[in-house]
């Protein structure tokens, strides 16, 4: 990039404002809203913005600034001057200059800032006599040396507070305060020492070196640990650098006529529209946010509030914590006729800082105010019937993602937690209970009416049960789509996993986070939403879902295009998805009813057997099961398609694995121990992943399908003839990879239909359809679809085997893949639409070349996440299918992919 | 398919002949080379072919036939009347006929034949009255009798059999031809009174009744177990059905001036231009065959020598085995005229059936000739010298796969063999060794001297060694592509895997199948090209490549368009390769270079490290010893192209797995236990296929690739300093999914490699490219052609993860995906055109649009594989590469694939 020929620098001030908001990438999110704040004609102190784009060139060219730079900064230092009316680095009126970072991503607090820059020996003086207050004069000097030395030269500000706290204890005070105008001047000197004797060179006098050492601290702070830690965290990515602000100082600490404060023009917590915010008298902005002092609210009737709470009298209140309003009436209204001013400008909620200097107030910065879920829909709505935006700006102001907050119970905020450790944030919500190690001791707690978190080192289907009757679990091992995962997200469940510092004892029944021990029965609190694993009872607030939330959904309901299914295996599952807004089940699992009650046994019985007959006989016993289970299902989606997946699973996973579990099971079977060893030996598979599952089952075992088809259509006849309501049975195939398996498995499953059919004397439509999720399918789709009424993309094992990728075991390299932005995201979790979307595309053009009203749908985890949804939309699917909890944001995110891409 | 308005039924004979040699898929190939004889003016039993459409019909109709069928066949019989001047069920003059199966395909001996249909009592006696041979007579009643009602009517031929065993002993005679013509009359009573006791009905009298019966029987046969099996064995697919030849009857067994007889046109088994055949006098055709009496030779030539052999003096041969050229010369001479006009009509060796009734000659069938591999090329090669086919036409008659034969070692064919029991033919060859059940005892009895068989669960690379020292592996567990088959082909090693039947107790060093046990140091035999276990020694003959090999290999060098490359990890399989005319290596694995010698220990000591300075230590002291694997590799490759991969298996392939193992490694490393244990848990995946593998351990640790990219650049140096050859390495990173892990690990190499050859002050080139194997790169092969120089396609693993097969597990399903047609082949041993193809055609498409010169090849299984090298070949592939030992079979199978396609 070349830089050197372009404009670097952009003034904003009464010399003329150059930027506005449009400019975030930029000028950086604060130096894009100073312009624009100055544009407005509210007060902001002036200055200038040297542009991301100087930033990237530094690092590009080896640490070197475009040609240009200095004297575009010069340029703007003398428009500066002249807009303030004072010199930088002049004796007699000087100016002071703050520098600060703003990338076009917020990066709170991860960069460098340096006050007071421009005091050297000489301008002391000057600043002195123009101001009349030594000891600030001197503070800001000695402060300035701390800060600058810390931040641009390498000097670790300890060696300075070393000094200052000897000072004190010569001095024998306490307080920073209580030292005199002379103490500080004489901490100047010894700081002038100290930093001598850490360099081997004088303090730097000169205010322009001073300028660029400062400008050099903050661009390289854009790579600091800190920043690029919080930057991977935060998904922050393609961003050239930070932008550079210099601005005029204003002090709000020049005595009782100065104060500072932070403020939002609704509140951020509950989202009610009234003016929230704190200030102090004769303060610096640091002061309100370290908390040394009790900052004031800026309303008297918060003031007051705050005051009745507190039990402070009237007097006392008046005396000692006056709000801004009843002190400084007159800036207090400009304050408030500014933020309206703001407010109505952004159309949002604003976060705002102001000083006022000796009766002259500045703002120093707007910005978009973080806020907590609920406050964000009912800002959002409000601002809808306030009329400031529309119902497709409010849709677009909710992060689909932090819905989850709201539909899952959460920790008490105000209580302090003994964090134990942290694993992945596998499924949202707060859980508490006793440790338990198995399902089975989860069950029977549940029995006695015990809260349990299973503590396992990875679930499988047999843990079903226990899943189901826990609060919470907790695995060492597993990603984010592992079976605990998953299956917790299905259920609603709150789910830590993949946490790897866990080490688990079975056979002690304890588990390990370094030294700690924790034993069964003692009670852990779970954080599904942060991964945080907890010692100990920490009390839950449950979630209101407010009328806004419902008037939100009724607006994206009406502007989305896509249908939202929903994952769900029960009829509870399905009642949830049905009350959070679902339109049919997208993938309802049938191996998950195969582990509930005695069924188990039949299964094995057919698993182990080695005749048709046998397999038929233990598959009749599971006929009337899952007839009833479907029924029920049926029954809560009344009106609704209803998608039901075959089989899937390999069978070993019906059998135990452990030498002591294979004997157990054999003693309750009363088979020898050997014949069962021996079935679970040959069923063993190298990669089960590509094993022998899905319709593969079917086709060398057919009488298994056979009997679920039944069993549909059987709970279909039932209902229809019980109801006299229609219900579309959509007969899901897995794991077809050629055509000729879904021609054969659907051929089969006809006939079975017709029969039970003609049986019945009813009349009722069905579909049978295929999961896209072998990548053969995507290619060949074509050939598919001359068979499949539906395609749903099963994108958990497209990306499984479209990247090559085993959810199992991919966490070992796939966080060095983000890292390293391989993948922008873990492809399990954002759908990897360069690649996995391709075969996606492909699959849907070559299947809607063969059949137009070929129905399109998603059911793979990618179903209930905002980007990967954005990506469904684009490509036209007619719906996506998600856990129950996540079809509120799925259909948040489909209205918002609406309004972005139509 | 309708054909009732279709012509369905051709006539051959003198009144004219409606078929020939190019209707094989509606006559079946016997009918269509009887049309085509009739047509050449070869003596051809008149007669008529019932379409093979008849039968698909029959089949797809719930056995009917079409409405016209009767009326045509009646028509041909009426045709047929007059070319014989004889009737069909007359009694005077009868009409006697034979129906015959006939497919497009050969099922030698599977479907069914009635002969001598016409006989009842009536016609018996015309018969006897016109040809004056009673006995004959009764004997053909009674034979059409038994044959009769045993394939049409379902009356088991051991009944008939046991009357006539009862006669004989009545008459107290051994031999059938010791019962008079009224013995035979009585047994014709005893037939009738047999087939009516179980029948309940009289023997069917009505020629015509019978003529549709024996209709029925035929097309009946095409469908018996026999014939189904036969298919399936031999890849039969997609056939209608057969076609019935129904043909007046000629009888050799009418006295001494009637002879029939089974001859070659040249010597099947040498391919020897000499003619071969064999004949009896006063005899019918199944007597040849059966059997009961010797057969004569043809030629005097052959006789004498067969008698010189045999010990035979001249007088008794006269007597006795006199050759057909002496006892029959004017017929003889008739023979030969017609054998040599066959041949050259056909332009192919001919396997013929004549008989002579009563100094009357007749053809009863012509048909390509079965050959040997070495006769194959030796007529082929012939025919070119002879002008009677081109270089093409040659190329094209040599099955490529039966190439495979002549470069390995067989077993004696002379010699009788006692088959223990049979499991895949994973690579061809003989073996013959005591058995070993590990590596180690592998390799020390071959420092003894000792030939072995290694027999094993499954191998794994680190058996690499042993296997490299035994004779042939036998393994009880894997498919056509397990480890043991891939490695065992690569080394040319015999072969066989998957043997279920195989119970191995390592403990007690034995195997079972069944109640066999066979010990440590048991003698047993491997023939790896049908899969058969032998218990013993059987002496095996090594094969020799004749000039004809050499010269049917340089016309199809000539014809061929795609190079044709080895997979080869050493300079001695890449001697081997490059003497089988491979043109480079396509594929050098690296990983079993670190099985060699002490390297296994350096490489252990990398994986278990924690620290790069310590992975970096232990792969210095690997960097030498790579260094010194490729530069021995560059000196047999000299002039040619080699491809070497990059490490590729996932690291807990380099350890061992259970506890002893483990333990004992944990003494020699002088390690705790528990940490090679914790080591190994920790590198456990749950599907190592879609693991942490190929490039994916250089992106988490760089420092492997840049070993062996150093590694194999200070080989090429040395190569070039020390020959000034030229050497063109071309590095392949494997597992490739995303654009950025090429990107980066080539600008990694890239730096590697310049700073190699800054150092050494050579210039050379090298090309990067990647494989494509990975689904996800086929469909973004545009972005990441970008960084590649090269694409090879891996199709074992883009089948793995395409299909989402694991060829370690698919074994369990595949065999039945075949049988039931879903896929055409196992797609692991024959490539799957249409999924696998088409992502690499996508891949292809794609690459190109970015890169025109982008060099593509094949590195998987496939590219030694006929059928999918003729897909490569018309995707326009730049080379296929396979196992040296298949270098020949895919030089012929592209020179047929150009010849075929362009």
């Amino acid at each position: 990039m070349s830089v050197e020929k372009h404009k670097l620098v952009y003034f904003f001030g009464e010399g003329g404002t150059e930027g506005d908001a449009s400019m975030r990438e930029l000028l950086g999110g604060k130096g894009a809203n100073l312009a624009e704040m100055t544009k407005l004609g509210v007060p902001v102190p002036s200055g200038f913005t040297i542009t991301t784009d100087v930033c990237g060139y530094y690092y590009e060219n080896g640490r070197q600034y475009p040609e240009d730079l200095k004297s575009q900064v010069l340029e703007n230092i003398r428009k500066l001057e002249k807009d303030m009316g004072m010199s930088f680095g002049d004796n007699k009126n000087p100016l002071l200059l703050s520098v600060r970072s703003g990338a076009a991503a917020s990066l709170p607090g991860m960069m460098d800032t340096v006050l007071n820059l421009g005091l050297n020996d000489e301008t002391v003086k000057g600043l002195i006599a123009k101001s009349g207050h030594e000891r600030f004069v001197w503070d800001s000097y000695r402060r300035f040396m701390q800060m600058f030395s810390d931040v641009a030269m390498g000097v670790d500000h300890h060696h300075f507070e070393a000094e200052l706290e000897l000072l004190k204890s010569e001095k024998n005070v306490k307080n920073d305060l209580d030292l005199s105008a002379e103490d500080m001047k004489a901490l100047v000197e010894r700081y002038k020492t100290v930093y001598k004797k850490l360099k081997g060179e004088e303090f730097p006098q000169n205010p322009e070196d001073q300028l660029w050492k400062a400008i050099e601290a903050v661009c390289e702070s854009w790579n600091n640990d800190r920043a690029i830690a919080y930057r991977e965290m935060n998904g922050i990515k393609n961003l050239k650098g930070t932008a550079v602000n210099i601005q005029a100082m204003v002090f709000g600490n020049m005595g009782e006529d100065s104060s500072t404060g932070v403020c939002f023009s609704r509140d951020p917590s509950t989202g009610e529209n009234v003016f929230y915010g704190e200030y102090l008298i004769n303060a610096q902005g640091e002061d309100v946010v370290a908390g040394i002092r009790t900052p004031r609210s800026m309303t008297k009737e918060a003031s007051c509030a705050w005051a009745a709470n507190n039990q402070v009298s009237e007097e006392v209140r008046l005396r000692d914590f006056p709000s801004l309003e009843e002190v400084m009436p007159e800036i207090f209204k400009e304050i408030v006729r500014i933020k309206d001013q703001l407010e109505n400008h952004y159309t949002d909620m604003q976060d705002m800082e102001f000083t006022v200097q000796q009766g002259k107030l500045y703002f120093l910065q707007t910005r978009r105010g973080k806020r907590t879920a609920q406050a964000a829909i009912k800002i959002a709505v409000d601002m809808v019937n306030e009329k400031l935006i529309t119902k497709e700006e409010a849709l677009l102001r909710v992060e689909p993602e932090d819905l989850d907050h709201l539909l899952h119970p959460v920790f008490d905020p105000n209580v302090s937690k003994n964090v134990l450790t942290k694993g992945l944030n596998a499924s949202p919500g707060a859980a508490v209970g006793k440790v338990v190690f198995n399902a089975e001791d989860a069950l029977q707690a549940k029995e006695e009416g015990i809260r349990t978190i299973l503590v396992r080192v990875e679930t499988s289907p047999e843990d079903i049960k226990g899943m189901d009757a826990c609060d919470g679990i907790l695995t060492a091992r597993g990603g984010a789509t592992s079976h605990a995962a998953v299956v917790a997200r299905g259920m609603g469940k709150c789910c830590v996993a993949g946490c790897g510092d866990v080490l688990i004892d079975y056979k002690s029944q304890t588990f390990k986070v370094g030294d700690k021990v924790v034993k069964k029965n003692d009670f852990i609190s779970l954080n599904g939403s942060t991964g945080e694993v907890i010692l100990g009872e920490v009390p839950t607030i449950e979630p209101e879902l407010s009328g806004n939330f419902a008037t939100l959904m009724s607006w994206a309901d009406s502007i989305r295009k896509l249908k939202v299914r929903a994952n769900a295996d029960t009829p509870k599952d399905s009642k949830v998805a049905r009350d959070f807004g679902a339109e049919g089940i997208g993938l309802c699992r049938t191996e998950h009813m195969f582990f509930e009650g005695d069924r188990i046994t039949s299964v094995r019985e057919m698993i182990l057997s080695d005749t048709l007959e046998g397999r038929e006989k233990a598959l009749s016993k599971l006929l009337p099961m899952q007839e009833n289970d479907f029924y029920n299902i049926f029954k809560e989606m009344i009106g609704l398609p209803v998608t039901i997946r075959l089989l899937d699973p390999p069978l070993h996973e019906f059998l135990p694995h452990t030498e002591s579990e294979i004997r157990s099971l054999s003693e309750a079977m009363r088979l020898p121990y050997q014949v069962l060893a021996n079935k679970v030996e040959a069923l063993h598979e190298s990669n089960p992943m590509l094993g022998h599952r899905g319709c593969r089952l079917a086709i060398t075992y057919p009488e298994i399908y056979d009997m679920q088809v039944s069993a549909i259509m059987r709970a279909a006849i039932r209902f229809k003839k019980e109801t006299n309501e229609d219900i579309i049975p959509e007969i899901m195939i897995p794991l077809v990879g050629k055509s000729e398996e879904l021609s054969i498995l659907k051929a089969n499953a006809t006939k079975i239909i017709e029969a039970e059919l003609k049986a019945s004397n009813i009349e009722l439509s069905y579909l049978i359809g295929t999961m896209i999720e072998v990548p053969r399918a995507a290619v060949t789709a074509d050939k598919i679809a001359e068979s499949a009424e539906f395609f749903s993309f099963g994108t958990n094992d497209l990306t499984q085997m479209g990247c090559g990728f085993s959810r199992d075991d991919a966490g070992s390299f796939l966080k060095e893949y983000v890292r390293k932005d391989i993948y922008g995201e873990d492809p399990f979790q954002s759908l990897d639409q360069e690649g996995v979307g391709e075969l996606m595309k492909i699959a849907m053009k070559k299947g809607l070349s063969v059949n137009k009203s070929l129905k399109m749908g998603i059911c793979g985890e990618h179903g209930g996440e905002p980007s990967s949804i954005d990506f469904c939309h684009r490509i036209g699917l007619n719906y996506v299918s998600c856990s129950p909890f996540r079809v509120p944001i799925a259909r948040l995110a489909l209205a918002q992919a609406a309004i972005r891409n139509d």
